[in-house]
């Protein structure tokens, strides 16, 4: 599949904004993701004030390419809607995956900045976005149209990470 | 992206073996995910033996579609290569999600039993698979050529989950 061999971290964007239907696709694609028990305990915040896209810059020490960015997406976890508590990181890793996928097969550019469990970090998006308690901030992906085409990794395959059959 | 939004859980499998081509491909998927400094701290055992597999299918209330599957993949962490271990979950949901998807392009079917970070499964697999002490078993993924086409969901997106420049 292209879209999960190409994929790369883009971390400069040229300053067009982002259609809100492709903005709306990669939500789409966000909210399709499997979970635990089919929790869906996810939330978004979709950001493109510029004062809130500079305070999003600053709440991890690698949220720099934020600020480069036309938008972001801050995705959360809504603690009121978990069932199976102790998979909601594991659940929206792979709900922000689809969201990057998605994002890659439009021809934007993402990359991933982790903010759970740090608690700081969340703590700082928490502040800047007047979440309620129940949300808790799990990362922000930086959107935008890359500024030059993504060269996408060697790949990443280790034939020594697999076994069969035991270890 | 078809992937994205026709993958479904399948929990029943026809007889036939996976190729081992499309094995490979699955897991040069899951490991081209992206992960907190790209630590890449995974590892897979792939699992064909019956007996294995039945063993698996015992490992969590929930992993009884292993049996009926003709190999699994035991996704795992490696504690050993953690250079952030507290975001190994996210990381392995997103390459977890990339194998299933990856799959569904294949025509494969799978279904993801979540396993980590629930002590007794994750003890029962180490046992089952002689895992030493540094890997950490996140979950199992049933995978094979679904015995009935699959049916997608219906979309799961919720427009009242989205937020704009705050809460």
């Amino acid at each position: 599949m292209d879209e999960i061999f190409t994929r790369t971290s883009v971390r400069d964007y040229r300053p067009d904004p982002v259609e809100p239907e492709k903005v709306e696709l990669i939500l789409r694609a966000a909210m399709q993701a499997p979970s635990a028990r089919n929790q869906q305990a996810w939330e978004f915040v979709v950001v493109d004030d510029r004062g809130l896209i500079e305070g999003l810059s600053t709440a991890s020490p690698y949220a720099g390419p934020v600020g480069r960015a036309p938008m972001a997406v801050v995705v959360m976890g809504d603690r009121d809607r978990m069932t199976v508590p102790q998979m909601w990181e594991q659940d929206l890793g792979a709900c922000t995956e689809n969201l990057m996928l998605e994002a890659r097969h439009l021809g934007l550019g993402t990359v991933w900045i982790g903010i759970a469990p740090v608690q700081d970090r969340m703590d700082r998006i928490s502040d800047l976005l007047g979440l309620p308690g129940n949300m808790m901030p799990f990362c922000i992906v930086a959107v935008g149209y890359p500024r030059e085409e993504p060269v996408p990794h060697a790949s990443r395959y280790d034939p020594s990470r697999v076994h069969r059959n035991g270890f």
